[in-house]
């Protein structure tokens, strides 16, 4: 049987022949997000990360359904306009998901991508909307440091200290619109990744668990569109922070892309080092706030034209790491151009 | 700006315009279910559920890696040849699924929709062929009854006793592979589920929580359509076992749908009532292992031409129990021709 995908370019990449456009974006975030240097791009900073609940978990499901709903409401459509719900974030059961689609009524995948989430959404959802099979798509993610921390790490009351490679989860939410057609920034590539571990298995390491997934998608993106590097304006991970971006350059250019010029991570951007964050941001909210509420603002601005934004979860589970695995890890790459 | 995706039909439906084939599946189950009326259906039935691991979690892993190889094999292909797998189980951070990506190395795709998974990965595999981004998609998913129950109720060595209303979570795994073109069943016809929650609390009583959300989407999946439930030979929900199984019949009945003639439910064909499974099976395996296992099996012999298959998930979890929510439930409905 000889079959021939014809909007495949290489082995792991598509190219999508109507490109679909993102719309709208929303992002709520948390308290030390708001403090940090991209605060004026956000549409709301909350004052306290209890965002009004009285869980974290709640209001981790408040922040992305607030996300949601700003979403929509920018691109003045309502959840009956849209035909799918694609979001997923880090708590078991990808509660904050699944809550939130229980108020929206909209029709749902629920993902799991732990930090590459945004990503997986992104890709999933222009697929979706490029085979014509929607109109409109709605993505999202969530993460909060404090539920993040209590279930993957220690209580948050039993102040841990951490390395200095350790990094602080955004709290925080993004979601998007995205259309079949419309004015906006264009999803044109995209390439998924496959799972990568290279054996580390230190939770508060997560950056150089993820390099090598981040660089082996990067190299099979090169490898299948034909592009450099520099094609790009800005190539940028999702939260690899200080250590892990230092690692994808070296890394990447042991493959031949030099990433010296034009790279750099959401986990550096999202805070300022002063923040006493350590190596910087993580957690799916990191990729999603930075990319929704910075990057495409940027690009809509004429600062960008080609962004290739490269989500990178660290599929970490406490579990497995009790029973002596180490960290698998996956980076999704999407090509946004306007 | 007015769209109109050419797929789609009705609200939650998509039509395939070149509708994908199941070119092989394979099933892999614990000894439960290799002594149940099926066990002559299923590829290989373990005697013990450690399946030669040290741990049950790593034994669920076993059984979904080697449906996937074993997929691959029936199928005459390498994990070259496949350009996505979709995944996903009920474990937190979905271990079974990541750590056979990471064996596989297959572009993957992590999924979170409850014991629904199955349904969920033939519902975007089913799309991602149609859309020509993939010759051929792996999908998969497994469920353990030990690592279901320590992770969602409480330690099996405790002995909890357990109401009629409760149900046994599948011990196994079921992989299949789609293509864009070949000889076998075809996905017709997919129509995705919104979350419903009737307000249901008892982790005991998952057939109740989720009879409403099937309902749900059998009336929509018949509106969309315009077809009515004779036009199958055999309408099939995933896991709502013998309490659900009633209650879907009595709320569909309501919204005009007879379920009377041609209905069942796999959580009643996994096991027989003289099994000691309470009302019946459930978890990610149950609608897989039957469905990849007996349907598509009897499909092929000629017993059945239509079949809608509804995917059922209760995204139960422990943590949102404890804070006092109740259990929001989905379900996805796919229409299998042959």
């Amino acid at each position: 049987m000889s079959l021939s995908a014809k909007k495949r370019s290489g082995k792991q990449t598509v190219v999508l022949a109507n490109p679909p456009v993102i719309i709208s974006e929303a992002t709520v975030v948390g308290p030390l997000e708001g403090q940090g240097p991209l605060a004026d791009y956000y549409d709301l900073c909350t004052e306290d990360s209890y965002f009004g609940e009285n869980t974290w978990e709640k209001a981790e499901r408040k922040y992305l359904l607030t996300s949601l709903k700003m979403a929509l409401e920018k691109a003045n459509l309502t959840p009956d306009d849209i035909h799918y719900l694609l979001a997923g974030d880090l708590l078991n059961q990808i509660i904050s998901a699944n809550f939130s689609a229980r108020e929206l009524q909209i029709p749902f995948f629920g993902l799991y991508g732990a930090c590459s989430t945004m990503y997986e959404s992104l890709s999933l959802g222009a697929m979706l909307l490029d085979g014509a099979f929607a109109d409109y798509i709605l993505t999202a993610t969530s993460s909060h440091y404090s539920t993040a921390e209590k279930q993957f790490r220690f209580p948050t009351e039993q102040g841990i200290q951490k390395p200095l490679t350790s990094q602080r989860t955004v709290t925080g939410a993004a979601a998007l619109v995205l259309a079949a057609a419309g004015n906006g920034p264009r999803i044109t590539h995209i390439t998924t990744g496959k799972v990568i571990d290279m054996g580390i298995k230190d939770s508060n390491d997560m950056g150089s668990a993820m390099a090598p997934a981040a660089v082996d998608t990067l190299v099979a993106h090169f490898q299948d569109t034909g592009r450099s590097p520099d094609y790009y304006d800005l190539i940028v991970t999702g939260d690899l922070a200080a250590v892990g971006k230092e690692l994808t350059i070296i890394l990447a250019g042991r493959q031949g892309l030099d990433l010296t010029k034009n790279y750099t991570d959401c986990g550096l951007l999202v805070y300022d080092a002063s923040q006493n964050v350590y190596a910087g941001g993580s957690g799916c909210a990191c990729s999603g706030v930075v990319t929704a509420g910075y990057l495409l603002k940027e690009m809509k601005q004429g600062r960008y034209k080609k962004i290739l934004g490269i989500g990178t979860g660290a599929l970490l589970s406490p579990l497995t790491a009790q029973q002596g695995d180490s960290i698998p890890c996956i980076a999704h790459a999407v090509a946004i151009e306007y």
